[in-house]
């Protein structure tokens, strides 16, 4: 006979097949849907969803849940276990908080509001999407409400979401900090001359690109026998589970660097979502929803693996023998331009450093738009202004302001800091990494970078969520989160690429 | 209020929500799924299609159909929905008469069976398959006689499946005139001399080939907006609705004309697919079940509109665009190419007369595989045997010879023999589109192949599943159906082109 606890794991193995399902349709209107196949597609999500969230807030699943934290069967666990449960009974009651009416519409609403940004994006009419823009911050702030209970729902809680623990005050004190460092860091580059860019503007084909992509994603350690690499509009990576980790990347034929780095980006979700121990699975212990460490573990391999000239020296053969009309470029011409700082108005396509005014002032513009002091309507020219303030830069076009990202199409509010913290937390892991496997450029340089997988992969990814982001830091670093190592690693770098 | 009618109809769209999803899921394992995501793939078609099985077979399905049959409401329909619903009423009692583990076993056995398949016949190993296959045939016989009542499912009840209407008797009868009259006219072309292929042998670039792919779908009249292309190893086609038909192509560096001529007959598939009358949609005359009469519009485009010389006239500009290597390739020579009669192994690759015997085959095989005269451990030798007798050669492994197609390794017993119907429809509706819009030769030089795909949209793909294969003859041409057209066709053809 099987135990409560393998009752309880069964149920939830159940209502993960209808949970994957919509997964898939998600991937599958990312990635192949046709223009008129969509509105059949959200209803079939609308329907998957409703079915899973319906199990998931049964008296079933209650019962089961309740029964396994009895004494007598909660004691028989181990803590992942333990720990695995109590987050089935935090979102049980959560979840149970949310009435299935609106759950349906909340899912149904932001499928088609993505829809309606990706058209509104291409013919730059914020006009088409502003509607949508408002329901989503309403639908948002009710699903919060519900989700903390009536009247609680605020922006913190959405900052909580995304990355358990975090709140306004320290992310406010954090990305301060970092201001205050890095607006002088970034006048005093963008002072200096820049290199000649026309050797990575040249034309190369998507194809080769494609085989290119594929190829660094095998070397930094992706498994494709438990994973796929398709095409979508914006990059992005998504999970069936950890053997069926997806991944897409976008080309553009006179910019193969945004794919080569694009890839490296979500290479890095990628490995760690492969890298959840199995025995997580079906519990939310595998599900990695903590974004801020997420994106740490995406943003290592792209910036500081991937921006390092160490990175490349071994690629170079490659990278030569699919490109032979590259040829005359040096790796250290290439690791120049990957580090090119340069104000711009694109976050995906800005740099490692001036990225992080990026993300703060998204961060400052969601805050005051759940705090009621920025309304849908003057969103556009509180962003102009912000980036005016940063970066001094104004978009033209909402298409490369206020739209350009999809985040907010799909309701993902508070989820922008995550990618900071992101850079914040992997400035300490740096550290770590030197300290424990020796000089990140020896390593690179000789083509170990498996050997920072594998250090990533025991460290942090076969975890899951099982801690939560500070303690990962506590566990990993023995140390307090900070901003300094990322400042630290910053002035370094680009003292000596721009000579400061 | 929703009237009886509409109430059954919305049920059904909730159940196609959890069917669509299994096509979805069927597509994906297909086109991206990773090797080691397909075991949790398969799970989620069991769970998924378990419930739309559920809800097809419940009691709220059974009072809703009844509701509807209840004179007061049935006359108040028209002749369509009359049909919808009396079709629902023989869907329910058929499916009702299946226990639900049985239907999850069958399902989920069907999708690992396929997965094996696909390896078994990569590696050439029959020996892996057998086990599968044997159980496929016995889970297919446990299929139908539930289905028919018990004890009452043969193979007759597999061909009406596939093809309503159709049954052994019919077959073998339309099949022996055929063999009659195509053995010694095969005998007489191969005996005459074969032009020279070296041309159609050189290495042309895939994504060229894609790209080809993609225009012969739009040239034909496959809409882009309500479909896509992907690869797989086989080509096929599936839809999760009319507005959201996919395809497969597979390419070969060395043969483009593989490509060409599968997606040219997938494309046949799509466009009835996309053309089915939209009220028809949640109700089963959308879907287009009878197989010999989609099969009769994949092989209208791919064989008597496809290998026509003057299909090939208009195209030519782009295919000389695309290929420049090829701009030596005559019209002449290529339609001379396509036409290569030539007795060959593998279904797929045979020209449109030899292949009348590679289902002539694989027919016999089935029904001696279901009447027990031809166990499992034998079929290869009687494929072999049956090879020699109808084409004068035998495989020499199995992969090229009982594993070739992917059909039975879904348990698709009785499908078979839909190809060949579809041809011989096709001579039927030949004879009538002459008729009604003119010699077809000079509708496809002037580059009006539109104007065929037109005439098909109305005479056959608008009308979906509401008439029954025999009623479709009857109603298009006016007349019986008959192999004489189709043998008329060829013996034309094949004089022609071989000087016979």
């Amino acid at each position: 006979m099987a135990s409560k606890f393998e009752e309880l794991i069964n149920y939830r193995r159940e209502i993960g097949n209808f949970d994957k399902a919509c997964t898939l349709i998600n991937w599958d209107m990312e990635t192949a849907t046709p223009k008129m196949g969509t509105d059949t597609m959200v209803e079939m999500m609308g329907a998957l969803s409703t079915k899973a969230f319906e199990m998931r807030t049964s008296e079933k699943m209650e019962q089961l849940i309740d029964a396994v934290l009895e004494p007598s069967e909660f004691e028989q666990l181990d803590q992942y276990m333990q720990k695995a449960v109590k987050e089935m009974k935090k979102n049980f009651e959560e979840n149970k908080r949310i009435p299935v009416e609106f759950h349906t519409e909340y899912t149904m609403h932001m499928a088609k509001a993505q829809e309606v940004w990706r058209t509104a994006k291409r013919e730059n009419n914020y006009e088409a999407f502003k509607p949508y823009l408002e329901k989503n911050i309403s639908y948002t702030k009710q699903l919060y409400a519900y989700i903390k209970g009536e009247g609680k729902g605020n922006y913190d809680s959405m900052l909580d979401d995304y990355e358990r623990g975090m709140d306004m005050a320290t992310i406010d004190k954090l990305f301060d900090e970092l201001k205050e460092e890095l607006i002088p860091l970034v006048k005093a580059i963008v002072s200096k001359p820049q290199p000649d860019r026309s050797k990575f503007t040249r034309s190369l084909d998507v194809n080769k690109q494609k085989e290119f992509s594929r190829y660094l994603l095998e070397y930094i350690g992706f498994d494709f026998d438990r994973g796929v690499m398709a095409e979508s509009e914006h990059p992005f990576t998504t999970n069936i589970d950890r053997n069926d980790v997806r991944l897409t990347n976008h080309y553009y034929e006179n910019d193969f660097l945004n794919a080569a780095f694009s890839i490296i980006h979500e290479g890095g979700h990628g490995i760690y979502e492969q890298n959840v121990h199995g025995r997580f699975e079906h519990t939310p212990l595998s599900e990695c929803s903590y974004m801020g460490l997420h994106e740490s573990q995406s943003r290592m391999f792209e910036n500081v693996l991937g921006r390092n000239i160490n990175f490349w020296k071994p690629v170079m053969p490659k990278f030569y023998e699919l490109f032979p009309e590259m040829s005359d470029v040096t790796v250290e011409e290439l690791y120049r331009e990957v580090n090119r700082v340069q104000n711009g108005l694109v976050r995906i396509d800005s740099d490692e450093v001036t990225y992080c005014f990026h993300i703060i002032l998204r961060y400052e513009l969601e805050r005051e738009m759940f705090n009621g002091n920025v309304s849908v309507d003057d969103l556009p020219k509180h962003w102009a202004d912000k980036m005016e303030e940063y970066l001094g830069i104004r978009p033209e076009t909402d298409a490369e302001g206020v739209m350009q990202d999809t985040h907010w199409s799909g309701g993902m509010f508070g989820y922008f800091p995550s990618y900071l913290l992101g850079s914040i937390y992997d400035g300490m892991f740096l550290e770590k990494i030197e300290e424990e496997l020796g000089n990140v450029d020896t390593i690179l340089a000789e083509g170990r970078i498996k050997d920072i997988t594998k250090w990533l992969n025991e460290k942090i990814h076969t975890y899951g969520r099982y801690r939560e982001p500070k303690e990962v830091i506590q566990a990993v670093c023995g140390k307090e989160l900070s901003v300094k190592p990322l400042i630290k690693y910053f002035k370094e770098k680009y003292t000596d690429i721009y000579g400061l």
